[in-house]
């Protein structure tokens, strides 16, 4: 594994990562232009409530303003080819709950004005719409359920179901008239995991129109802590073989700058509850430790002997299709 | 007085009401429409805190899309031509006080991009941002309304500081850089009320590039509930004789479709606290009782002997002019 050795092609790539939950701030938003980064989910609600999200979101709307020259927020495809263009990581808010909405549907409508475009329908539990994949049992889409899925149909914002429960999943790919995605997950067919997807599930997405990002996230690689980027691309690979090399994206995972206290409230029900899982060491794949290495991604894809093509396609292609389907132009 | 001739120069004039507060719905803007209105700032927060006004908002969301053959959002000086063009009433979100953005600074960023584009500072009462007209003393801005009259600067806000104390009106004047208004008063010359502002706050404001919106609003006006529509004009005159015809346009307070439980709320503190002032019976004036009366307004300024290029002034030109200075265009 040559880890230092910078692909050529990375360049000039749009790169796409599907889910960053990174402690944002100067020093992240450096780290993804090292890392040549295009566009990225950053996400900006857990298990917040309406308030809290707006918080959230306005701090974002700082920061787009103190550190435009790192960043700009973007709100259509065009927005990320834009980005590119101007060398700036395009910034997608989004959240892996529909906690923020609470029981109010309405405020779907003013969060997609401020900009939100990416929306997970459950995080790990049951809400108000679903449930989630570390719940005991899934009686799939609510009613209010439906009406979210509807709603977010209507405005252009993505339905992502990574940490939704397995029935939920389903009913919800059959409910969306638009393409929906999971936007960061792992083959149980290489791990079993309550976060993995089976080969079932994966297949059952793509005949769907729908998309598969592939985290790196190493408590669901086969080889944890001991992983490398190879291991990672080993991954995608796997998910290509099942579902072919035209829906599937990078979703990384990425929770760089944070410690205990991050994980101990993201695996705990609503930050607080009953413990719903434990990590152990999350250490990331050697070669993709932090989002500055982003290169060496690309670097693994071509050692692996990918077509550029290929690789164009994963690494932010594939993504960008997606959403433009999804949001419009 | 002849009520029911309609002006022939109405139907082409850009017509800007700089202050609605009415039970808005269909109805209302039919009524808007049959009264050639081309703009209004429409109040959506009065006693509402953070949350209670992103509901207020998000109804508003749903109006533009439900009612769209009828109104449309005005975020620029363009969308009101834009409207005037269209044969539709633009919607100014507007406030008539701070409350909704509770103690957060950062909340303004965020209204600002729903739409809103008017705010009065303080509504009758002290808040954190200063003191009301009916307060019994008038500290003058805090610290914290300095710094929201810096954000609404830096966003394009206008400072309204119709029902704002006098000596917060007066730094409010002095703090800004942009133009501030009374998007609706009356003169204090004509009716000793402590709504109404003196001879010397009207001249104060205009010697600051200010601008003074007029009410119709029958308490505050000589005659009360037995004004005219005439009457009105006669008061807007007042307030030309003493800053001339540049800065002045109609700001009305139509308060349609509302009865007692609307002004019990409006005259209490906060909602539900002391009583403030007692309107008495609140009776439009002759000519001018309802929103489809517009037309009469401009006849009357005919019948007055106006120039049509004040009459055009008056009735929206100059609220255009201020609005595209605070907003850009």
């Amino acid at each position: 594994m040559e880890r230092n050795k910078v692909s050529k092609l990375h360049d000039d790539l749009v790169v796409i990562d599907g889910l960053i939950v990174s402690d944002f701030g100067p020093e992240i938003f450096r780290e993804m232009r090292r890392g040549g980064i295009t566009a990225a989910n950053c996400t900006c609600c857990v298990w917040e409530g309406f308030e809290e999200t707006m918080r959230n979101v306005a701090r974002w709307k700082g920061w787009f303003r103190d550190h435009r020259d790192l960043i700009t927020q973007v709100r259509t495809a065009g927005d990320i080819r834009r980005a590119k263009d101007e060398r700036r990581t395009g910034i997608i808010l989004g959240w892996q709950n529909t906690s923020a909405i609470e029981d109010r549907l309405e405020y779907l409508d003013l969060f997609h004005e401020l900009g939100v475009r990416i929306i997970q329908m459950t995080y790990n539990t049951q809400n108000l719409v679903g449930s989630g994949c570390y719940e005991g049992r899934d009686g799939g889409l609510s009613d209010f359920g439906h009406d979210v899925v509807t709603e977010m149909n209507r405005l252009g914002i993505l339905c992502d179901l990574s940490h939704v429960g397995p029935k939920t999943s389903e009913d919800v790919i059959r409910a969306s008239r638009q393409r929906v995605a999971y936007s960061h997950c792992l083959p149980s067919g290489l791990k079993a995991h309550p976060r993995n997807k089976s080969d079932e599930q994966l297949r059952f997405i793509a005949e769907h129109d729908g998309f598969v990002g592939v985290t790196m996230f190493p408590p669901f690689l086969p080889k944890g802590p001991a992983s490398t980027v190879d291991d990672y691309v080993a991954a995608i690979e796997y998910v290509i073989g099942l579902i072919g090399e035209d829906r599937v994206g990078v979703g990384t995972d990425f929770t760089q700058g944070y410690g205990k206290p991050f994980f101990d409230w993201i695996t705990h029900d609503k930050g607080n509850g009953r413990k719903l899982t434990d990590f152990g060491e999350v250490v990331n794949p050697a070669g993709f430790r932090e989002i500055a290495d982003f290169p060496n991604l690309t670097s693994a894809m071509e050692r692996r002997g990918w077509r550029a093509s290929r690789i164009e396609k994963i690494m932010g292609g594939n993504w960008l299709r997606l959403l433009e389907d999804v949001w419009g132009g």
